[in-house]
């Protein structure tokens, strides 16, 4: 009789709200990235929600990843659900912490009706998915999904305090020297269940509270280096100038309209970043570095998104007489999330008459990540607004009871089904 | 017979290779900004030449000018001529060091042919003529002109070494206690007459040698700040964007468009600085502030581009939803020259039977602030391919022994006219 079992929604409120106020900044949002002290709480007060309050087997990884395992009947590997603790700066209280307590009620629950699953079921909150001062995003799925070794890592300072990531693992319980223990292995993580908030408005603007993640969008960065000749700007006529932030504009409104012709939901591009030289009032820019971002799950239209916008470059090199030079950054292909999960959520949803369609998520997330190693899959929640990475993050609290519901079923479909 | 002493272009030529050697950093042009070791090094070589090695009575002002004194037959007020000796960064080796230089070897001709003229002819090497680190430009000739009082500058620190004003006045000879003493009147100046490098192409695409200013610009900056909404770069679907970048862009290209409508030679505008929140990859760019500068001479004209750009914001406000809020930073009227030393100027340039025409200074100049107390002119030097600024920058050696001849006699016939 699973689907009678609702989660405690005042438990699961009353928790959200005591791990927003680590890194509590008031009207500014919340600031929780890896290696900050209020990290560093949020981990005190989870180690201690799982291991004392709960009475589960907690372990923090070489990566600092904590896991928290409820033993199953079977000797079978586990289902792992759960997703980040930290923040972006200045972000809101339910990305990644979302996910974390949703699956800590749900194993709450299981506890309390005395369910005994025949896997293991274990929380999860991954290290640093946000990007951080050491310079890494999703950093404790990529080690625990093999595709950071300690190589690429060990020399990364904070970029703020100058710390070595070293102390930051340190810290936060883990070990840089032992990293590469961090990896997991399918036999012994046989599903990873992820409910995050969609961070857009496809849920919100269809009137949807739930859905499913069919695929997570592959994210392509290149650095575009537009090289124009720095002069003075009083005596330089228009006719005789190669401004290289004119040149950019034409740039970035061409990439803007490459992206709306194409005109697809599951299609994005951004220019976030930019540097200008000399950066002077009364020179000229001769020198812009931008790094244009495009993001979609089909690898043919980023081909033909990247071809339009390289026919565009070349008329703005001919006509403002600029050089432009390109770096790949970032080619991450899109991923597919577990067939098998995606059911499991769907059933989930059935269950309570809830519906739940399938959509692309356009944000990464740590579950692109594990799918490297073991079945993954995601559910989504309803972003009021779309307003994410912002102070003004809202969930509706209705979907979390939804959400709740489902991620309960989905566990316990899978435990069924899985070996 | 005055109009037979030609200038000792040798020592032209070595004078300013050796003063070019401080802060000389090869490829990289000269950095010899207000305050720096190279400043110090060039006044102390500059002290040298002028009171041991011509024998002028020197005196720094308390703005660290430094003015340097050949005496007159009668009790008049002295006709000054120079320019400055500092340096953009990475900038060439003729702007203001020309003006200085060639000034100085005029005085030398004067003393070497016994030349005693009725007024004294002061040499003159204004401080910080080019932006600084203290965030000032034209520092010591705003000084002198009483444009700049010790209440507006005592709280600057430089950017880049976080010392005091106070302590680079004094290094360099000034001091700041004193500086309202440094303002100079019509009574002990006369005339101050300026050769500088044109910066510009006007001359050099008409195949002049040398020009008379009429005026100099004036210069409008307005900082522009673009209010859009900071957004998840993945999650945010293209028509849902308020990407301030964007509409920066589109401003920035409508500022361009409507200068060159007007399609003038005594107009420019320029955007040369921007900065971008929070500037990260993955977020749309919620926040931006630019300066534009607009130079002309003609103030009915700069109106009509100001109203013409406002026109361009209201659309770009309407279609992108995002806010323009709009700060007056500078508005300097244009100055005329004194129409005496234009006439000197011409007549100099008539007794060697070369060209002067008649342009207008797109670059501001000590000789505009001067021209608040006193009469001020500038005569121009070509600057091939109007390269300045840079380490390109270039003079022709024949137009130097043109400008040191007209200049020669421009100031022994005010020398004449003058009381």
């Amino acid at each position: 009789m699973t689907e009678h079992i609702s989660i405690n929604y005042k438990r699961l409120c009353l928790n959200l709200k005591k791990l927003a106020l680590f890194g509590d900044c008031l009207d500014d949002g919340i600031n929780r990235s890896f290696g900050s002290e209020a990290d560093l709480q949020a981990r005190e007060w989870l180690h201690d929600l799982w291991k004392n309050e709960m009475g589960l087997t907690l372990r923090v990884d070489p990566a600092a990843n904590i896991w928290a395992k409820l033993p199953g009947a079977e000797k079978l590997p586990a289902i792992a659900i759960g997703s980040h603790h930290d923040t972006v700066k200045n972000g809101g209280a339910y990305d990644g912490s979302v996910g974390v307590l949703l699956a800590t009620e749900v194993v709450y629950r299981l506890i309390e009706e005395k369910i005994k699953t025949r896997h293991p079921i274990t929380l999860v909150s991954f290290t640093g998915e946000e990007p951080n001062s050491f310079g890494f995003s999703t950093l404790g799925s990529k080690i625990a999904s093999g595709k950071l070794s300690k190589e690429k890592i060990e020399n990364a300072v904070s970029s703020e305090t100058g710390e070595p990531i070293k102390n930051a693992f340190a810290a936060a319980g883990g070990s840089l020297e032992q990293i590469c223990d961090a990896k997991i292995e399918k036999s012994q993580i046989a599903a990873f269940l992820e409910c995050h908030i969609e961070q857009g408005r496809v849920l919100d603007d269809k009137g949807f509270s739930l859905g499913v993640v069919k695929r997570i969008t592959g994210i392509y960065r290149e650095k575009i280096h537009i090289l124009g000749d720095a002069n003075h700007s009083g005596t330089t006529l228009l006719p005789d100038r190669h401004d290289a932030l004119l040149a950019a504009s034409e740039l970035m409104l061409d990439i803007e309209r490459a992206i709306r012709d194409f005109n697809r939901n599951d299609l994005v591009g951004t220019v976030g970043h930019i540097e200008v030289k000399p950066n002077s009032t009364n020179i000229i820019p001769g020198d812009v570095e931008l790094i244009m971002e495009i993001r979609t799950p089909d690898s043919e239209l980023l081909q033909n998104v990247k071809d339009r916008i390289e026919t565009g470059m070349k008329q703005i090199i001919e006509n403002r007489g600029v050089d432009i030079v390109r770096r790949v950054l970032l080619n991450q292909p899109y991923v597919e999330m577990d067939s098998q999960i995606i059911s499991a959520i769907k059933t989930g949803a059935e269950k309570i008459s809830e519906p739940c369609p399938e959509l692309t998520s356009m944000a990464g997330h740590d579950a692109a990540h594990i799918a490297k190693v073991t079945r993954s899959g995601m559910l989504f929640m309803r972003t009021p607004g779309g307003h994410s990475h912002c102070p003004r993050e809202r969930i509706n609290h209705e979907d979390l009871k939804k959400a709740g519901a489902v991620l309960l079923n989905a566990v316990l479909s899978l435990d069924k089904e899985l070996d």
